[in-house]
């Protein structure tokens, strides 16, 4: 018989997680903070329930995917005062709490800890593939916890991801999703810094995508934001006030374990700088934005 | 019937550009600073020549492949007092100088018209594909300057490369040279700060490998210098002195045309740290050892 899996957290990658759940046949309970963003699940048969606390009291698989660790710790933990909003507070023992929110290390190692006081299983299992992974259902999970654990789940992952790396204890997923996200924003930092020196020296930004696509130096990644930077465009796949948290929280990592970081430090000056320039919430592809301003200044 | 192909520069690029165009059967004369590096090539057929200019002298194409602008300035314009010794004084009207360094956009022009003074047709044209692409004869070629020259050279680059762009007037092919090394700078650069972030925090550099190479942020590039960081071996196929050197001329150039790279400044200071303690002259992969060091301090 099919888990019943519970989803919290209906953004950008929540709804594609919930869709394929759906498909594959695993009954599913969600809640979000916007319950509009519910609509399209339950009219394909999700229940909706009213608190974390009442998915976890259904579901044998808690998956939270929330924008930060505020918003995890709120979810898991319940707000300060609301002990019994929670999802910690409806679930069983015996049942499994999986995270794929992106947070610190840290953090995920306190919801462990929390978890095994209650008999609970704990996995933190931040993902990278973007929407397009989520919607393909071919996500890549970074986990930290117990094999037994990740094998017990994994006919529940497998309707959402493809890959799936067991990385160390608890916390070692997150420090992995933190190392990839400090890798995918500088990639893209450096694409924005070439073409920003390039088009003021005349040369076309096509021309040098053109260029990059037939070099070394190509990436799906490049593939897939170059030209949403090429067309000045960026409806948010990734948006980049998340990357923005991510290279913050790598950041945070860091100097926790004494590591210098000069490029993402450097990085992290531009995010923070396009972030604030940009009520639009666009993609963090928008990093170019502050290479165009300068470039036309 | 062939053209007779002077190549100027027997380095990790020039010397299997050389096997190439006498596989191909070009007519091939050649000089070097190091008179003992062209052994291999003369054995193969090449004709040794006293001087760039004795090469010039010989030849209807004249291809400069040297490590840096002093280098160039010297083949292409002899030393201060010495303009007998420069390519430039051998060549004939309507012979064509291609310099496939890497320099600054500004020289390239300067060529460029002392080229034009004596009816000489001039290409920027470095390459990228590193010491592979030269072996195997699949360069990609960064072109500035005048289709019909490039039309006319093509049959002798099409011996040594797969794929010309060409990007506008003398020193557009420098120019996106240098974005690009830009990018290939930051590229290996943030995969080192990523592997130093999550070495720190008890993931092992392999895992984390593996994980990228599974993800959006795979490229060429990081597959090929991935394993030398593993093994923490840096047999120098693009030695980190050049792209020390590249990303300098990146950044001088920025400064020309008022642009800021804050990604690509924070990063020349560490390839600069671990140029100024590599004594072995390293692949440029070696940037890594910035943050192992770090790491074991």
């Amino acid at each position: 018989m099919k888990s019943n899996v519970g989803l919290i957290g209906l953004g950008l990658m929540g709804r594609p997680m919930g869709r394929n759940w759906l498909r594959a046949g695993f009954p599913l309970t969600v809640w979000n903070r916007t319950k509009s963003r519910a609509d399209e699940l339950v009219q394909a048969g999700a229940k909706w329930a009213a608190s974390p606390r009442e998915v976890a009291a259904q579901s044998d698989v808690v998956v939270t995917i929330v924008s930060d660790p505020p918003a995890v710790e709120e979810v898991v933990f319940g707000p300060s005062g609301k002990s019994d909003f929670g999802a910690l507070a409806g679930m069983k023992a015996g049942s499994t709490l999986i995270d794929s929110s992106t947070v610190s290390p840290e953090l995920a190692r306190r919801i462990g800890a929390a978890c095994a006081e209650r008999g609970i299983d704990f996995l933190d299992a931040p993902v990278t593939g973007g929407t397009w992974g989520a919607e393909k259902g071919e996500l890549i999970f970074m986990v930290g916890g117990k094999t037994g654990v990740l094998d017990h789940v994994k006919p529940v992952l497998e309707a959402v991801g493809k890959r799936f790396f067991l990385l160390g204890p608890n916390g070692a997923g997150q420090t992995v999703k933190l190392g990839m996200n400090l890798l995918l924003a500088l990639e893209v930092d450096a694409l924005a810094e070439s073409l920003a020196l390039v088009t003021a020296a005349g040369v076309t930004a096509e021309q040098m995508v053109e260029v990059i696509q037939s070099s070394m130096g190509r990436s799906p990644l490049l593939d897939v934001k170059a030209p949403l930077i090429l067309k000045n465009e960026f409806p948010a796949s990734f948006p980049l006030r998340l990357m923005h948290k991510d290279v913050r929280l790598a950041l945070e990592m860091a100097r926790k374990c004494g590591v210098v970081l000069p490029a993402g430090s450097a990085a992290y000056g531009t995010y923070s700088t396009v972030k604030e320039s940009s009520p639009d919430d666009p993609d963090f592809s928008a990093i170019a934005r502050f290479w165009r301003k300068a470039a036309h200044a």
